[in-house]
């Protein structure tokens, strides 16, 4: 994987999550530095970092900083980007209170986001470290500290893996519209839906992307077409109104979306807007696939409906770019991700395999 | 029909036609004069005045203006709000002279908008009158002004019966999902789909508009909400990726679109994102209706495919309201409309009739 194709979405360093702050791109790129649990839940409720991946990567690492927040001293640190150092760590603290801090920092962070697994999957793997018999608090801490820079860096792995696989379902000429943004701002770096398109533009295919702007927040138009610009992958941005348009005409000759949660009959959930694309896509016999880790499937939930899916403000939805757009006192409804039911997925990408209908082996 | 239900979108009042300038609502309620045919064009182009049947009624009101722009003196006009005074026209102007001035007048504005075939019904209907055999100029000129008079009131009357047949086809306590503005605003004051919610409404029924925002320029957050709001209609306004959502929990029972030109074979030209909803809709079953005047009708075209689609600029993609939101270089696309094939249509909707599939007598 060339460097250049890595984008530093998220990182741990002296003690502090470094983020691109995705509500400021792509009039400002400004990567901003959260210091407390408070300020990674509020960047993670505000979007400033999102995508399922990323989400999960940002919960493991927040762990980390709840350690940090209660324990470390002033000026000092026990994370850093390559190494941790506990030995400083107050030797009155129990590997109980790690984990009860662990446990307590979980639930915050978990609160955030309901609907992507990714985040309560790398929580929970977090959790399970504390499970171990740990003899030390420094045996723990550094157990934490490999786990949670184990989930970064897979998730560039996985996500290269699933890029790879999927490169391999486009052909060359390929017109592919994307939802939402499912690239390297998305994971720790490379991405999933648009991941395959950077891995077949790797491959020497030539594959141009329609990226559909996304409302409300428009991660399309900010995020997705910023990406492509930054690989050189041809992007025309288009409204969302305009999907039914570009397939009847056959200007999209596939679409990629990533997932929030699958659930184990590969019915998915993910942005708010992809079901339309799912119906639209099947009417016109374009092939919908979904792309997403396989950490994103959720064996414990049977089929869509039981996936919760997140409501989120109507101001979002009120106002265009801080523009007020909508009179006093209109409602607005604003549920931030849909469930497309399996029977309308032509393929699922996965790191691990690509998974076809039924989709009986998925769950 | 109360007259608080019929919003002034469109007057001539002392040799001026006056616009709500839609462009600004809803921060600002504003009443624009055009004086010259220049800027009623400029006035089109822009969306400050829009809506097939408004762009008919502005059409003929602009031929008026054709005539006041080259003739009047200053200080004076020949066609106010309810009369016509061309007792000053010069005695040196032919009646071919101002029929040449009408057919000049009539390709430029017609050339503002293709898609809207209302806009060129009502041109012609001008250009008709033209061609009688006028003995003076004074005859000709109370004649244009009757027959621009005469489209004003029509689209009315028509939205009227509109309004008062589709609503039979609401029941108490339906949803009804609206795309773009088809309210007053998109017609001399009543409404197309709109207004069939209103006359639900005036006729005693419980209707909840869900307004689909419509993007590119958010007619429907800032018009249609804007009218509903006006007309003490429960409104709540979505995104446009949310239509899947609605549809598939049940939350909207019925859509009602307008439309810009509609062929032969009932295929219907309609702001982009329409045939989005026309496919979602026939996927779960929810019935779509488009509702317009008969004038909308062209039968001339066979079908769909022979319906010119207005390109617009990708600026209004890549920015709202001044404030840029897409990478700089990234491309984009922005048909303003896109054609709903017939047979994705449970019934066309006009003055004269209820038309129903295989919609073989719309033609």
């Amino acid at each position: 994987m060339q460097s250049d194709l890595v984008i530093p979405t998220i990182r741990f360093k002296k003690g502090t999550i470094e983020i691109i702050d995705q509500t400021r791109l792509p009039a400002e790129y400004e990567i901003i530095p959260l210091r407390s649990v408070e300020s990674l839940c509020d960047a993670m409720k505000k979007l400033a970092i999102r995508g399922a991946p990323a989400l999960g990567v940002a919960g493991a690492f927040g762990l980390l900083l709840g350690i940090e927040e209660k324990w470390r001293r002033e000026g000092s640190w026990f994370f850093d980007s390559e190494k941790v150092d506990a030995s400083d760590f107050p030797k009155d603290v129990s590997v109980s209170a790690i984990s009860d801090q662990v446990a307590t920092v979980a639930d915050k962070i978990g609160g955030t986001r309901p609907t992507a697994i990714n985040l309560f999957w790398a929580l929970d793997r977090m959790r399970k470290v504390c499970e171990g018999n740990w003899r030390s608090t420094r045996d723990l801490i550094n157990a934490l500290y490999s786990e949670a820079k184990a989930i970064f860096r897979e998730d560039l792995d996985i996500c290269k893996r699933l890029g790879e696989r999927g490169a391999a379902l486009l052909k060359d000429g390929d017109s592919v519209l994307t939802h939402c943004n499912t690239g390297g701002l998305a994971t720790s770096g490379y991405g999933t839906a648009l991941g395959i398109v950077v891995a077949a533009v790797e491959s020497g295919k030539r594959i141009e992307v329609y990226a559909d702007e996304t409302r409300p927040l428009l991660q399309g138009s900010r995020l997705t077409a910023w990406e492509c610009k930054q690989r050189n992958i041809p992007v025309t941005i288009v409204c969302e109104g305009s999907a039914g348009y570009l397939m009847s005409k056959g200007i999209v000759s596939r679409v990629i979306v990533g997932a929030d949660r699958i659930a184990a009959n590969g019915d998915t959930a993910n942005k708010v807007g992809t079901l339309n694309l799912a119906v639209i896509a099947k009417h016109y016999g374009v092939p919908f696939y979904v792309a997403a880790p396989y950490s994103t499937v959720d064996p414990s939930i049977k089929d869509g409906s039981q996936i919760p899916i997140e409501m989120r403000s109507e101001e979002e939805v009120k106002q265009f770019a801080g523009v007020e757009v909508a009179p006093e006192g209109a409602g607005a409804l604003n549920p931030a991700f849909d469930v497309t039911p399996h029977n309308l997925i032509a393929a699922i990408i996965t790191d691990e395999e690509i998974h076809y209908p039924p989709f009986d082996d998925i769950g």
